[in-house]
């Protein structure tokens, strides 16, 4: 039997795992995924992340296993493997996973944060195929950032991934986790769309919270909810939204001013509404055209959805295997 | 008689024209200046260049030139090496100014933004040596920014030159030619400054502007003058002060934020009062410190002053010449 190179992509969020097969040309061979029960521990974890990918890899005829990429839930240290100690998997304190990997396949590994997996995974084979400069976006319960220049992720001081999520871009706007008021993330997030739809409907002199069909259930409110209350005409769900939007847009334009990328992508659960969100997005990517040159920057939804992890961490340990030129 | 290998370092300011001649070691040999006289044109302001860097290199025992590098007031294209339309030098429109020298001379030129050059400088032979990730601002009329990584320039889409002078900061802020309100340097630069202090002194209800020692000068005050008077004790231009340093070190907190650099170099006229400044950025360093792993990034002034320019212009060209590995 002929033989196959592969490598392993492997996403460990806070509750699920999911991991592919890859050829090193990209072609998804095969994929799966498993509960991860955070809660039982790393040494559990660990198993667990071999066990998958022992089956998966079992499943490929002639299978040569080159190495196993992670992305993880964050904060990771890529430069030496380590799971530092996310809030999202209590308990996982400094675990050496990509070590772990490594001693058990025999082969190299390595781990990225999550938001670095996903942009490399779009560069690779999804809506960022060979841009030079591909900044990515996620707009979820935060906000998250990453960027590829020349199909590299631009790592910050120590080899650690920064944090767009919290540029300050209102001064005047709520306190965040991070200790400043107003960063981004306060500002357009799944998270403060949401607490912003409770702070509004619970004033009692704001007349659009007493005819919202929001109302009455403030305690449980989602951005889902503010969402598809927006879809469906409520006057007050429609102004947090367009709120929302103007300031992801303002954030967006720093972006913009501050890398002159040749794309964002953007991705994420609110993403799926980007409808909503584009009129604004439009309007301040129109502000940075007189200094982009040629405003050939391309503002677009990124493609490889739950599945950028994987990609972007099989194409990690790729460029491990085989660094780029 | 030996030869002695040089290049030349060009810094092409709005008035004055500036030279150094280098080893490819970094030590300047010998320098000079003159007037640039734009208004005279840029056929006769190609030729002042000529005859300056023709003198320079004359000067020098047995200089065999290898390149000459010119940093520019910009916009300028680096990567065809011709100046655009900066409005410093009116009527100096899509002159080729990389092409001539090359002609001229018969040696490889190229053409940098001033503010890509400064920060070139800077590492080569400045306050950032060997720093792998080193932003500078430059805090003058404008705020100016630069970022290189591993040695080489970050450079945007189309190779141009981001624009981090023009994050927006604050929604609330004044409208800046930019297009946006409230970008950083709409309210943390000199303009802002003197701006601010004029409106402050036309406002017959502040009491600090009545008691202010700035008033009765109001049209003719400069960032210059507000300083003073802060450290002369006068309240208005204390109060003016502090907002502008705490702008500024919000925008520095954002650069911390969004690239994790090693080091931030800051330059210009106003970081001659950096005591003034430093509080307010200390107050913004300090909330990025738990994002920044091991704290290690550092705010120091920059240490080349006026001749950054003409040693980031020669490194630039000896990047060229012998490109780095």
């Amino acid at each position: 039997m002929e033989t196959q190179p592969v490598v392993v992509g492997v996403d460990l969020g806070a509750t699920s795992l999911r991991a592919g097969v890859f050829t090193p040309q990209g072609q998804l061979l095969t994929v799966d995924q498993a509960e991860i029960q955070a809660e039982q521990g790393s040494e559990k974890g660990v198993r667990r992340i071999t066990q998958l990918i022992e089956r998966l890899v079992a499943g490929v005829p002639g299978a040569r296993l080159q190495g196993v990429g992670v992305g993880t839930t964050g904060p990771a240290d890529a430069l030496t493997g380590v799971l530092i100690n996310p809030g999202t998997l209590p308990g996982w304190v400094n675990v050496p996973i990509a070590a772990r990997l490594q001693e058990r396949f025999g082969v190299p590994a390595c781990l990225e944060n999550d938001g670095d997996a996903a942009v490399l995974g779009e560069y690779w084979m999804g809506a960022g195929q060979g841009v030079s400069r591909l900044y990515m976006v996620t707009l979820g319960t935060g906000i998250g950032t990453a960027f590829v220049v020349e199909g590299r992720l631009y790592r910050g001081a120590g080899g650690f991934h920064p944090e767009g999520g919290h540029q300050v871009i209102d001064p005047d706007g709520p306190p965040c986790y991070c200790g400043a008021r107003g960063c981004w993330e306060s500002l357009a997030s799944g998270t403060a769309i949401a607490k912003r739809a409770r702070e509004a409907l619970a004033d009692s002199h704001n007349p659009l919270a007493q005819n919202s069909i929001l109302r009455g259930e403030a305690e449980r409110i989602d951005a889902r909810d503010v969402v598809e209350a927006a879809r469906a005409g409520d006057a007050l769900a429609q102004q947090i939204i367009e709120q929302a939007a103007d300031y992801f847009g303002m954030g967006l334009f720093n972006l913009l001013m501050l890398f002159f990328p040749d794309m964002i992508l953007l991705s994420g659960g609110v993403m799926r509404n980007l409808d909503l969100f584009m009129p604004a997005i439009q309007g301040w990517v129109e502000k940075s055209q007189p200094y982009l040159p040629s405003g050939q920057v391309k503002i677009a939804p990124a493609k490889l959805g739950y599945y950028a992890g994987i990609y972007g961490a099989a194409y990690a340990i790729l460029q491990r295997v085989n660094p780029p030129g």
